[in-house]
């Protein structure tokens, strides 16, 4: 946003250049360029819906002594939870700890319903930072309903940004989380249960995606909770750091 | 819709009175009416979340020995599952038997977010009916995680409509689901755990609730599973029917 004025573009060194049309079906580039930090930065798609994985990582699994699902196990984000990058989490008004999860986003980029996990890359558009903020004190406290919709859905429980990687391999990157500058997080995607490709396949045979829609790829070791004041920071290295903080 | 326009109005008979502006904030009347027949109905508003319950009907409770929640339990439909009225309910690929839950639908009228019971009220434009169509066999097959997001968000899973009734108490109502013409719920609201007016303030204690936004209100006795070729028809008298086509 610039000016009041929102678009989208292509980070070049410090600078954004501005497109016009689609993001996803019709990016034009135009001359235009603007200062990076002369913007705000804003949620780097408007998805239709986020959908966050849960028990997705080897090494959170063994150490939750959960094996490794069936198929991927998944709840929505609720969307009053988006949240830009750099803005603030808000503790909710009632009790309980609330915990960081640093995340890699898988982002939608053409709408796909049913697809092979041999198409299913070719509907990525490319991967953004999640922080899939959580009230662990809600979820299992209804013995007969766990609560992860409503644990996970509170308003600006899900930040996500600072921008979309496209090119990357997903095996290759690692998602770090810092609390207050100590890194608490460090974990290799390549540990992932579900790769992305069966992610996408998989939910796609359950749910039609849509260009800007988010699959959060669940959490591994390391996840921890925030005290007021805290400052947390996803970062994966190729996609950039997503920054809030916590009161 | 009409003429491949999208618009909204009131009934008026077998007629509908064609209004301009903002439906929640600033709806005007215009002189223009069209045939009710003459146009194709959608979904009466477009949410940004559909948030539906879990056990809050006492005779259901009873039924399925389930004692009435400290606070109501919810999970979120994927807005993927948003159906018009008079659409196909298409049967998803994967085996499991296939269940109708006939609902009343809260649709909230301003934005609201930690309002008291007192205020809640004020919030709710009006009521509409709500089909939370279910995969009964996904939702407890992994032991580890309940899959109530996954086993209700299939494309086509969320029909309501077809209209949105102003002016209703909500305790008179009474729910009926007829599936190929035969009775299977007949319920009334005045069963639920948890009031309107408590289910609104309640939720937007954890979630801010925008205009459109519907709670489904949970289903009571009478649940059945439907087969390829069934009509459904959820009804509300003083709201009115809605039916889709089962495949």
């Amino acid at each position: 946003m610039h000016a009041g004025v929102i678009q989208f573009g292509t980070l070049e060194n410090d600078r954004i250049r501005v497109y016009t049309g689609d993001m996803f079906s019709n990016p034009l580039p135009s001359d235009k360029t603007l200062r990076l930090h002369a913007v705000k930065l804003l949620t780097p798609t408007q998805p239709s819906k986020i959908i966050a994985m849960w028990n997705n990582f080897g090494a959170l699994g063994r150490k939750l002594n959960l094996a490794k699902p069936a198929e991927p196990l998944y709840l929505i984000k609720a969307p009053n939870s988006y949240l830009n990058p750099g803005e603030t989490i808000r503790k909710p008004s009632c009790e309980g700890k609330v915990a960081f999860e640093g995340e890699l986003g898988i982002v939608i980029g053409k709408p796909c319903k049913g697809v092979s996990e041999a198409e299913a890359m070719n509907h990525v558009f490319g991967y953004t930072c999640g922080n899939d903020v959580t009230v662990v004190d809600i979820l299992h406290r209804d013995p007969s309903f766990a609560q992860w919709v409503r644990a996970k859905g509170f308003d600006t429980f899900c930040p996500f940004g600072p921008a979309v990687a496209t090119g990357l391999d997903p095996l290759s990157l690692i998602v770090t989380t810092r609390l207050n500058g100590e890194l608490r997080q460090d974990y290799p995607i390549s540990d992932m249960h579900f790769s992305v490709a069966q992610l996408v396949s998989l939910i796609s045979n359950d749910m039609t995606l849509d260009p800007g829609d988010i699959i959060l790829c669940g959490t591994s070791v390391g996840v921890g909770s925030m005290k007021p004041g805290s400052i947390v920071e996803v970062e994966i290295a190729g996609i950039g750091k997503l920054g809030n903080r916590f009161e």
